[in-house]
């Protein structure tokens, strides 16, 4: 594919950012972030905002059946389009970014092609995507699985929330229940920008990320039950101590990702997020202890031997230490490749763009994950400050906004120019329950 | 001293069982335990009973303004009696027999010498003393702390427990704000039979403990500031995990424990009991965690090397991660020593009366630590199944009650017999911040 900018076409900065603080104005928490917890009155408050830019742009807006919106531009010819677009929902305490940046990017790239009275051969859509954050409704990036037929509509549907909602009741009740059917027509392509949330790109002073694509996960609860004694009067060598299991096996997760990283293109990440112990006193062997493991890696091969190399050390540590531990799965992804030629449109892009980059995967869930399984996709990835996300403190220097806008613009409007073949990439196959990762 | 046993007088087993189970009776909860915190409605009427036998028995009651209660059995001559006892309140799921036994034990040796006629030299006295457990209104050994002098009684009667409630209200409301002076005279000696509430005899098959002494304590709490970071993006060489040092400073506490053991006859004890992490989500790195730490060894020099090599590690593990550790100290006790004669008097007894014995230190806290301020001091312990105290499930053998109290007896009247040289002895200071050791 050539890659060389077809145009000198630059988005409008300022108009870009106005347009992100005026969408986290909405659902407005301390700090200067927003809370658009999905399908509540603040979520529908933001879709109507973005919906409404959609229509002073023009475009032809649907919502489908699980309240996903797509805004589309013609294009010379009439097939699938180019898509790209992201979220608006957030959870709690979410920044002003995640999501965001990518659906008022695409609303921008569109307003920059329509101002320069640029014609594209391809349609452009910029869509969101239903609850992408999975912080009110569980599975996460619910409304991107629906619309690449991942689950079913009616099971979607009949989702409970956390705060006893139903999914099917709540998208009626704010106005977001759609006609256009689910799962929804296959795009050309898909790309979507993101912030990173992570510290990558910022530590190494680097403005573009070309995402290779989204780790692996593997989530487990660890019970280890021990015997809760006298912390005085229990003997080190008599003790099952169910709560040094678990820091064991806290500690040997950090081994384990290090080991496996070292010298890898494929890094290894761990981490014992979640740590309690009961009965949780100073002068108490703690008698049983929860926690748990998430694990993470772009190869599947290497993260399925990191969940050995876990179960061998909690079974040896356990039988050492004489305690139980009961394993249960709370999530489980394989790993997904985005698109080779998005992945290098992206890279190239950015290098002509005069912006350095580097490949690099997600290690968070996106939408773009989704949209993988039927059609071509990529992401671009800008830095996040400190790599801090969900949180009103998440930031990214505007001037890495704009950057990250006009890859964006020039990926989208290589892919229009270029003869793609269309084909469907990505296997990614899970199941996820309740939360956001 | 002569060690061999003045006469063949044994106590009456069944006696002293019928009344551990009468006392338990008072306050009962669900598993055969008791609920009597200090002050308490159920404290009042478990002390009303015991007072009720003492009068039986034709002891000299006396009350003091800190609501210790003490039964004197006259001897022939007026000098200090050689006293017994415990304490009868509980935490909130008590056992049985923790402190009780103590008590009991001692109406069961003054019974004893009652129905055999015979007369002691010095009077014998047993004693239950105020809040033991420190589960209502802390510090816990009050009573027996202010009874030696180590509180003065105004500030003990203006402590404010747990629930709001003021010491010196509560023991005026339950008829127990006697006239006798705090601190109180000091006993010719301090013997008290106890549950070991350890595994030690049991797992070794030894039927009586002759306590060398009691553990230092040091109690810190760690509060350890990290960075909160996402779990997937967030590479391993970039966190600043909280609760990887936590989980690294509670592992390193095993060791430690287990390197000052090797060896030695003075164990090191560690435990981080309390761990909790912020903000403990499975896809969170830790941004703070807070955790406590429990030292305790019978050598204070030892002690202090636990306390400087944990200090070390902390302070290392801190600065490779990037963390900040605050560190409060909850509590610190000096090691008590128990009166050597006392100890082999002790252990003389058991294996005159055929018992198998060792010299242990007590892991836990006693009113016999505070007996040791001021007048020669030992302590007789009993197996306690499965280490488990504090629990409805508290058990210990029959047989094994009945040898401690007949131990108790001949320990006494061994120094009722013997040229015994009054001394102070015992220099424990330290202070505790509301928590039951």
């Amino acid at each position: 594919m050539n890659t060389r900018l077809t145009t000198d076409l630059r988005i409008d900065g300022g108009r870009l950012i106005r347009r992100i603080e005026e969408l986290a104005t909405v659902g407005p928490i301390e700090g200067g972030g927003s809370c658009r917890l999905a399908l509540t009155d603040e979520d529908r408050a933001g879709r109507d905002l973005v919906v409404a830019w959609m229509n002073e742009l023009g475009l032809s807006v649907s919502v489908d059946a699980i309240g996903n919106v797509i805004g589309v531009r013609r294009g010379r010819s009439n097939g699938p389009p180019i898509m790209t677009g992201s979220h608006i929902d957030t959870v709690r305490t979410g920044g002003r970014y995640d999501g965001n940046l990518g659906v008022l990017a695409g609303l921008e790239v569109i307003e920059t092609l329509e101002r320069h009275g640029v014609q594209t051969e391809h349609p452009v859509a910029v869509a969101f995507f239903t609850d992408e954050e999975g912080a009110r409704f569980p599975p996460d990036m619910l409304g991107s699985l629906v619309y690449v037929g991942g689950l079913g509509l009616e099971a979607a549907l009949e989702i409970v929330g956390i705060d006893g909602a139903i999914v099917g009741e709540e998208l009626a009740r704010i106005g977001y229940r759609g006609l256009a059917p689910c799962p929804g027509p296959i795009p050309r392509a898909f790309v979507e920008l993101h912030v990173e949330q992570g510290p990558v790109l910022e530590a190494e002073g680097t403005t573009i990320g070309a995402v290779t694509g989204v780790q692996g996960i593997s989530w487990k609860e660890l019970t280890i039950t021990g015997q809760s004694n006298h912390a005085g009067t229990t003997p080190m060598d008599l003790r099952h101590d169910a709560g040094y299991v678990a820091a064991a096996i806290a500690v040997y997760l950090r081994q384990l990702a290090l080991e496996m990283s070292d010298g890898r293109s494929d890094r290894q990440v761990a981490t014992a997020g979640r740590l309690n112990l009961h009965p949780d006193l100073v002068n108490v062997v703690a008698g049983s202890a929860t926690m748990t493991v998430d694990l993470r890696n772009t190869d599947e091969k290497l993260l399925r031997e990191a969940e050995a190399a876990l179960a061998r050390f909690v079974a040896q540590t356990a039988a050492a230490e004489g305690v139980t531990v009961a394993e249960r799965t709370l999530a489980r992804f394989e790993p997904v490749a985005f698109d080779d030629q998005i992945v290098e449109t992206v890279a190239a892009v950015a290098t002509e763009l005069g912006h350095t980059v580097r490949r690099m995967p997600s290690g968070a869930g996106h939408d773009a994950q989704m949209l993988a399984r039927v059609c071509p996709t990529g992401m671009v990835f800008v830095p996040s400050r400190d790599g801090i996300s969900h949180n009103p403190a998440e930031y990214t220097d505007p001037a890495d906004l704009v950057a990250g806008a006009d890859v964006l613009l020039h990926t989208l409007l290589a892919f229009d120019a270029a003869d793609f073949d269309e084909q469907l990439c990505g296997t990614a196959k899970g199941n996820i329950e309740g939360h956001d990762q």
